[in-house]
């Protein structure tokens, strides 16, 4: 939309079958990148090429259902529902598909039954009254049900089910002022209901017998995955900025493991996960009653550990720029202890993630012990350098604050960003004016650029 | 399932009538607390209330129009979809149902009109081909749309959208091979899809026109709560841990403002706000183009700021566990630079989140000035105390590091409660022999049990 941008002018200059290629090249190095994309998608996880073909497996299926009911005649119209409801209710885990499968097949029943009673209820109204009575009720359970959405628990475990109820309601109760047939209102609704069973049942079937992903399975796997990073961060802490060769390198400069840094936004993962295992069948290692809630336990501790390390990591590369060689000095006193405790407490994690992922108990108290003395020797090679515990204390929590109030400028600086890419208006131009008294009339947007 | 659990052996030993009321008692208490749950939901956000009528509305609005479809009998069954459609397209934000709105209508006409082509293809199989050939399509279509469901762009902005397209697709194909007709297919094909973009009509009537919750605004006040609430902890801390009256007091026992929280896991809830606020048109101050993306920018820097705050806060009150009284001496000393850095800072904030919501540019620059003078005046009554920054430095690299480790026994313990929960196998029977050498031969679990 805008001009002004130098690339587009420059294009301009050019003659046609330059600037012809030119987007040709564009547009093939996006086909390229896409096609690495995909690539990538499929690598990363092989069991999503699997996924996508079961979900075809399932429709084609579903198809064939169809096919012979048509045949038969029997469903008809209502085979249409098989094929809506395999591609509504198949997911990725199986977790996932017996929770939509289950919310839809019983939303839907109580829904029907319900619609078949408002129903009922809405005829002793009479001929004229009938459709208002029936408006009445798909307003309120419509708005009732909508609201119940809003409801932590139950958007977390039932929002689907929700949603399917307030679709049967509305329409049976609407359409059923046409059929009022009661016989044939049960028969509507046992085919309805048989064929998303059926729906359901090859979904399950499919989701459960070939290639399953639990996510049970997957949530286990990822909390495991999370301690390995930490422990891998620690240990690359030990060997890397602790190790034998303390120079002045960098530290963004050496390959340090950073993979903690996804430990961070793990939350709502696991949480999802955790979710979508409650709904599983016993499968491999895990019962029905798998304690799926400590897993978010380890996970919430593990995120905090992250944290930690995010306010060491930070600390360590904002000091790394102003570092004297002087400062080398006490480093490499202190570093042998320091290499100790890091990399034992990678191991001891290390330990830990091997053991949930081998399901077998913990033994890492030789681990604790190790760590426990190694700080006990920080604390005492700390005090030797003449440093009293108690000003060392007060000393860094000045310091953490100076670190938090190192990131107030860079905030400061995204939201001037944010400001001048949504042209806020300026309300303070006699301050600005201070800094160009020149502009004073101009417009805000020139004086923020000038001041760049 | 296990008994062992104190509560119910008690109960099965006291009269029945007693343990009626018992049950009744409990009975009443949930009904309480989720009674309670629901007013807080609806307090929290009265919006909610009011979307939830939106959509008992809209539903009213719909079945209306099925009502007088039905006299005029044009479209009969057809108008089942427009039902369905508002059911599933009304969404709690604008954006929200623009992005659903928009997928469902556009993702039906893609696929009807390719349903459309693969069935003619299909005809010149011949009538014993045709069958295999629209299964094959339907099978490849669907794992190829399956898949591109993970690619995270689509996922994020057309995931509905490529469901509705399998869904679409694989109803035109299958169920177009018995309505042979063009016309007919057409004639389905028309009202299907002018039922549909009544449905997406009315719920955009709606959710636009009825009290709009707009994506991008909540974004936006979502960004600007979060800098508020990083100001008042920084402010807190000023007033309380750096104020006059510093004390033995724990930080805990204070109604310390500990909201920055919330703003370590805002990501998911940032980001899928800022997916669906891409779909908005422009509303009050928000254009078209309004940078959205800008909006994550500051929320990705207001989350490493609370990083920052997690660190300083959990070594504050790991600290105040052993605090001793000399220890109070230095922090007197510089409490009064710290409290006039933190509450700068956490004006400064409090002034960016003010100019975020007033849409006005920031003028933080004299806040700037004073943070770094007192930040100045920090390191130098620091090294007035005897401490030199470059040793200061190590000390505090080893101090965070220490803080990283704390975390570890913590995560062991979790570990191994999980252990416990999941009845993991014991595979060091020899290391746990160590502590109660009676029990060798006994089960594994036992002897976790006895340990603790």
């Amino acid at each position: 939309m805008e001009v002004g941008q130098g690339c587009t002018d420059e294009i301009s200059y050019l003659p046609w079958w330059s600037s012809l290629s030119l987007a040709l090249n564009k547009f093939k190095a996006k086909v390229v990148g896409l096609a690495k994309k995909v690539k990538k998608v499929g690598k990363d996880d092989p069991r999503r090429v699997v996924h996508s073909f079961k979900v075809g497996f399932a429709l084609s299926l579903v198809s064939l259902f169809y096919y012979i009911s048509a045949l038969f005649a029997g469903f008809r119209t209502s085979a249409i529902w098989a094929v809506l409801t395999v591609v509504v209710v198949m997911e990725y885990t199986v977790g996932g598909t017996l929770s939509k499968g289950l919310n839809r097949t019983f939303a839907t029943l109580l829904a029907a039954a319900l619609g078949v009673g408002a129903h009922q209820i809405a005829i002793l109204a009479g001929e004229k009254g009938e459709p208002f009575l029936l408006g009445l009720f798909v307003f309120l359970l419509a708005a009732a049900a909508t609201f119940s959405r809003f409801i932590p628990e139950i958007k977390a475990r039932y929002d689907y089910g929700v949603t399917i109820f307030i679709l049967t309601f509305s329409l049976v109760a609407v359409s059923s002022n046409r059929t009022v047939d009661a016989f044939e209102l049960l028969q509507l609704a046992h085919q309805r209901i048989s064929t998303i069973v059926i729906g359901v049942a090859i979904c399950l079937l499919t989701s459960v017998f070939i290639c399953p992903v639990w996510a049970g399975e997957d949530l286990h796997k990822l909390v495991a995955a999370n301690l390995e990073k930490l422990a891998s961060f620690l240990e690359g802490l030990g060997e890397v900025y602790f190790g034998d060769k303390v120079g002045g390198e960098r530290m963004e400069s050496k390959c340090f493991p950073q993979a903690y840094k996804s430990v961070l936004n793990s939350k709502s993962n696991e949480e999802s996960l955790a979710n979508l295992a409650r709904w599983e069948p016993g499968h491999g290692h895990f019962g029905f009653r798998h304690p799926w809630k400590q897993y978010l336990k380890v996970g919430a501790l593990s995120r905090q550990c992250a944290y930690s390390m995010e306010a060491l990591m930070s600390y360590i590369t904002t000091n790394e720029r102003t570092q004297t060689p002087a400062d080398l000095e006490l480093r490499k006193m202190i570093s042998s202890t320091c290499k100790e405790m890091s990399i034992e407490c990678g191991k001891a994690l290390k330990e830990l993630a091997a053991s949930i992922g081998t399901m077998t108990t913990p033994g890492v108290c030789r681990h604790n012990i190790a760590i426990a003395a190694a700080t006990t020797t920080l604390k005492a090679s700390l005090s030797e350098e003449g440093i009293p515990s108690m000003i060392l204390e007060t000393a860094i929590t000045a310091s953490l604050l100076s670190q938090v109030v190192q990131c107030v400028p860079q905030i400061v600086a995204s939201v001037e960003e944010l400001a001048r890419l949504a042209q806020f208006r300026d309300c303070e131009t006699l301050h600005k004016a201070t800094v160009k008294p020149l502009t004073e009339g101009g417009s805000p947007g020139v004086v923020i650029t000038v001041m760049e």
